[in-house]
């Protein structure tokens, strides 16, 4: 007998037939012997109903009302598959991220969690129950109300859940068979992974790759929490996300010495040009950046200009916050002493991952070399220890994605057949 | 200033438009000064669409978790509301049931409320806020689960927080323009009620008047709240229901001896024959009826039939519980030893109101002459103190309503005009 937590995504949970066959899984799961407690998104695009819905009533929602708004939705999928499951005779109860002990800190529409006490949940399992917790959600530890975790951290939940209830792994349910080596939609000959370390998930999410939320694989590593990436609408095996130590390599897989290629087309490139390059101005601009929020990506700053002292800076950022980034640079024009800003989102992000290229020499030049042999132009390079990302424009993104898969043996012999999933 | 407890039902706030609209209204008591607090029902139909979701997950679904369900339907409207207040300048926060301290019963779907500890809500209102309160729900006390109050109880959720706050009183809006002498769609002449006290409004709702709910009342007139019944889509002066003291009768009222015409199509008629004329009989039959949760209104007792020691007994109940009734009779018949059950819905109650019949003798002499002049066969009698019912077959039920607001001098010299409301 295993204590199991299983995450369903909206995806999985459109309707009310999917919540019936969603009731189905569970209740054969625990008829196995296996303490079960779940964690569930909204039904399908309730949320983004409901976002549509107070766009209506105020063009800018307050945050702390908007998480009162957006939380129900998670709490109406909870409450559904508590009486589906009732409805297989297994006795099940939902709960609310605040009743299910989801501390965390006040920052509406993205906090964070800082503990779980989940006491009720553990007295529901204790007693036979299927425990059934509302994700995306928690209650700020400080002033008592409801917050969110931001867009897709269901997934968080679960394995912070997982991690608190003591459960021997967590299954994370979605609409895709598992993680693959690479999209499928752009390289057919891509493989699943059966197994693959934190650190490599945390690069190909970190890269692109949407299966999971990073914040939830950095959760998982640090809890050691054993997370199984899995579609509810097959039985395949799909990839577990493990401890490094314990990573079993697939029997194809004996040889490689990557483990992916990632890729994200959600980013754009800013570039500062003519920017003096006296002492402290690179600090100004960043700093500026920061305080207005923005997440950024890679930076590369060129070599001086020859004919004077001045530098260009380029970084990458989400695409989405490409306007408010654009407005705080020209708040600092004049400050900054720049030339001129140039903006392109016509570009993509494509990423090698693999813990084998720390003892491979050559990796970065085989990457490149199969880049060239495409005719692909780098615009950005940058790398850790265990991924090399470059920047490419948009349309070279497909062809720089398979070059690399197939550069590094990744091809399987057939095509990966790719279960489509429904209700997206 | 006053502070001022505002209740807004699911018509006044059935879409955005709607709930831009009540957040104006809203933000002008507020101008003018006064602490004002909102209890809010879900939007429109929103009830309805959340119950059928719930039926098709589950035919007989769980009632904790149906609780769970329909309470988010109220906790949207809420947040929309206070999204819509801020944007109109004015400072607003929304609360859940169980955030607003509402404690009840651990009954699902028909919980009562035991004690509100409104610390948040009295927090926000001394801060400035408008503070939003969920209708309809509550947290169970021992149980901590979340509960609903019963369909419509928003109104009681109104009443319960005003008395708990100390507000000088309680509007409650809806789609009409207040309580009338009659229903205006049968009797064109029925005038707009200005003042009624707690004891004619209690007889009136449990009469069928849908204006507000019986338990509503109740619980104004055990904490003397004063309760202003009114329309959130027109500025009609509406209904104050108060102590009976305090009741100031409207001009064309004075000589009024009853208050109004209530009627209620809902109900339906059981009648158990040939009953053996044994002490504990009847005991044995109601019991039964009780054990099964039904809750019934009128009962006669007919004399014994001349040729043996039977007796009928007849009784009426809602309509909707009529089903379960014959189930639970039949299972006692042999126990009993009746003849036969009889049931039949094609019958309507009509009730004349007034704390003046008690002052005037003949007041049932003058209904009953009214009714006979129209050929209305009386099916059963039932009296309170300053409450007349009949039951009459359906078809009678208007003309019985228009005799007796005639006979009893109610009909206005113009016609009402009645406001149809929107949103329904």
């Amino acid at each position: 007998m295993a204590r199991i937590v299983q995450k369903y995504g909206g995806s999985s949970v459109a309707d009310a037939d999917s919540i019936k066959r969603v009731a189905r899984r569970v209740a054969r799961t625990r008829s196995e012997g296996h303490e079960v407690i779940i964690v569930i998104s909204a039904m399908g695009d309730t949320t983004d109903e409901l976002m549509d819905l107070a766009l209506q009533v105020s063009p800018r929602p307050k945050s702390r009302e908007l998480d009162m708004l957006l939380t129900t939705g998670e709490r109406q999928s909870a409450a559904l598959l508590a009486m589906a499951l009732s409805d297989l005779g297994v006795d099940a109860v939902s709960y609310t991220g605040s009743q299910a002990g989801v501390l965390t800190t006040p920052i509406h529409g993205n906090a964070r969690i800082i503990d779980i006490t989940p006491g009720r949940v553990e007295a529901a399992v204790q007693e036979g129950n299927v425990a059934i917790v509302a994700g995306f959600q928690g209650v700020a530890q400080s002033t008592k109300d409801v917050t969110t975790l931001g867009r897709g951290a269901s997934d968080t939940t679960a394995v912070a859940l997982a991690a608190a209830l003591g459960a021997d792994h967590c299954e994370i349910y979605s609409d895709v068979d598992g993680v693959f080596t690479a999209d499928p939609r752009i390289v057919p000959a891509a493989q699943p992974i059966t197994e693959i370390s934190y650190e490599e998930m945390m690069e190909m999410a970190a890269s692109g790759a949407k299966i999971l939320h990073l914040r939830c694989v950095e959760y998982a590593r640090r809890e050691n929490v054993k997370v199984h990436v899995r579609s509810s609408f097959t039985d395949k095996p799909g990839t577990w996300v493990k401890a490094l130590e314990e990573v079993q390599k697939g029997p194809n897989m004996e040889e490689a010495i990557i483990t992916g290629v990632a890729h994200d087309r959600g980013e754009a490139k800013i570039t500062i040009a003519g920017v003096p390059d006296r002492v402290g101005e690179a600090a100004l601009i960043f700093t500026t950046i920061a305080e207005h929020d923005i997440n950024i990506d890679m930076i590369v700053q060129n070599i001086s200009r020859l004919s004077d002292v001045k530098t260009d800076i380029s970084f990458t950022l989400p695409m989405t916050e490409g306007g408010r980034a654009i407005e705080a640079l020209e708040s600092i024009k004049d400050q900054v002493g720049f030339d001129e800003l140039l903006y392109d989102d016509q570009i993509g992000k494509v990423s090698i991952v693999g813990v084998g290229m720390r003892s491979h020499p050559g990796v970065t030049a085989t990457f490149f070399r199969a880049l060239a042999g495409q005719d692909v132009n780098l615009q950005m390079i940058s790398t850790s220890e265990i991924r090399i990302s470059v920047v490419v424009g948009s349309d070279d993104v497909d062809d720089a994605v398979r070059a690399a898969h197939s550069a590094f043996g990744l091809d399987a012999e057939e095509e990966a057949v790719v279960h489509a999933g429904t209700g997206r």
